[in-house]
């Protein structure tokens, strides 16, 4: 079983409803206390050795944990507004507290977040950020919104972020363009504005995190349609290409995670409109159920998921 | 440097301040987008081995996770109404889930909350919970409302938990005594309705958590009074008296943590209401700074502080 099963098999109800637009299973929560105002809300959770490296920089750690939150943001099409932080850590060291408020403060900046509250203790590195956001109820995007006929399109090249995060783990020798890949899995760009700009053209949204497949799944799942990825149309970089050749590129592109483009469907008639916003079209949504490449099965592509080999 | 002096140096101004009424430091954040709202943010992490002993039951683990945070609410005295969870597990162990779950769905209930989202991921054992509550701006209560010639009221018996964490963890055989102390340590109660109701009586509010010497020398420096505390008249439990005896008792009502108790300072006139309505007055405000025990300063005695002897 894994994370999203857990998920939504045994937290999908807790508790009351009232005022709660959208509960667990999206990219965050809408709360709306009144009719014409809701609040959007997101946790993410990182944890040294899974989600970075364990020597990563601290300031790379904070933004990199800001950046993921302010991007389940993005993919509701919601402002983000406030944040809060629990940050765990094994001992007081002052130069890295420094180093991981400097990020904090570069991201929280970046997106015009204000930092609310938080909780620091002791224990094994974890940064676990809470992001809460607001828009209006109507316009808030959510991985639902897909229907048979929709253009898939993607905010960006994928793949870099997993072959920067490949360039810190290999020790090879550094290069520009694996210093620009590592960049890209340091500090994810926000597409806050890009969604909010264009969310009257959007149906489905969701952020690329756990890879291209992985994702499109989710959208695919949660609006009842198939997904089919053309390959060709995948946007890859060249600094991606350089660095692991086109064959691993695509590799990295369909099933790395950690790039955080917003995956989106939306209606052919506004499909230009969004190719001149800059989004790239890459597939369709058909009939059926789950996601095809090039109109086969994507079996054997697999995102990132936390407990697939656990008990159960 | 200790948590406390680590969280006002590094964090306290992170990011733009609209509609921030009070940000890090208290024991929640007042987030006020409309004059007549204020929406009431708080975030408390446990860590397995730190703030509960590890081989915890997961509906215990997953209880006291919301009542944590529960309590920073009622320390506002505001209403909590959302949270999300932040769950990092080193395994996905249906049967730990199925409990945790349980008792998130306890806790939950009890206080009247929905859970609207989260994150589970693979690491060591980390419950991160964030509470979203609300309430009137100008009925919030903040650690800084205490005044010279305020008397010092606590909602409860001090010292319970701390005996039932020890009680947890010295492995002597159990009794009934220990047994109430270990569930005032598992559960502790929620002091929501009593904050609110008497709001109107009190100056500054806090939870015990770290300690009443600890949490009382916050309401100090917030407020800029000394506070004395008058031991014969703290609370202590029969249960406690009868497992630790009088000494040991009043060395856990003084500076063992996880209580979760309020600690409240009120004008003398206000002391019959809130006798009546459950509190007991233990001490007194008066001009200086810090906290005396029956009239002598309060050194030795320290709450629970996390980073105590970092390097800094």
């Amino acid at each position: 079983m894994d994370e999203f099963a857990l998920i939504s098999r045994y937290f999908a109800s807790v508790g009351h409803h009232q005022g709660v637009e959208l509960g667990v299973g999206d990219d965050a929560a809408i709360i709306a206390p009144r009719p014409d105002e809701a609040w959007v809300v997101a946790t993410d959770t990182l944890v040294a050795g899974v989600h970075f490296p364990e020597l990563e920089p601290a300031d790379a750690i904070a933004y990199r944990a800001v950046a993921v939150n302010v991007s389940d943001m993005a993919a509701m099409a919601a402002q983000p507004r406030y944040c809060t932080l629990a940050l765990t850590m094994p001992t007081a060291d002052l130069e890295w507290i420094n180093a991981f408020a400097q990020g904090l403060r570069d991201a929280v900046t970046a997106s015009d977040l204000a930092l609310v509250g938080g909780d620091t203790t002791r224990g094994p590195l974890t940064v676990s950020l809470t992001v809460i956001g607001s828009g209006l109820s109507s316009a808030l995007l959510r991985r639902s919104g897909a229907a048979v006929g929709h253009e898939i399109l993607v905010s960006g090249c994928l793949g870099d972020a997993a072959a920067g995060l490949a360039a810190l783990l290999d020790g090879r020798s550094p290069s520009v363009e694996r210093e620009r890949l590592i960049q890209r899995f340091r500090r994810p760009p926000s597409r806050v504005a890009l969604a909010i700009d264009n969310a009257a053209f959007i149906g489905a949204a969701i952020d690329v995190s756990d890879g291209l497949l992985a994702d499109a799944a989710h959208i695919a799942a949660a609006s009842n349609v198939a997904i089919n990825i053309d390959t060709e149309r995948v946007p890859l970089s060249a600094d991606l290409i350089a660095s692991s050749g086109p064959d691993q590129a695509l590799s990295h592109a369909l099933t790395g995670g950690d790039d955080y483009e917003l995956l989106i469907s939306a209606p052919s008639r506004a499909v230009p409109q969004l190719q001149r916003a800059g989004f790239f079209a890459i597939g369709q949504c058909i009939a059926g159920t789950g996601v095809l490449v090039d109109g086969a099965p994507a079996t054997g592509h697999r995102g990132y998921r936390h407990f697939d080999n656990a008990a159960g």
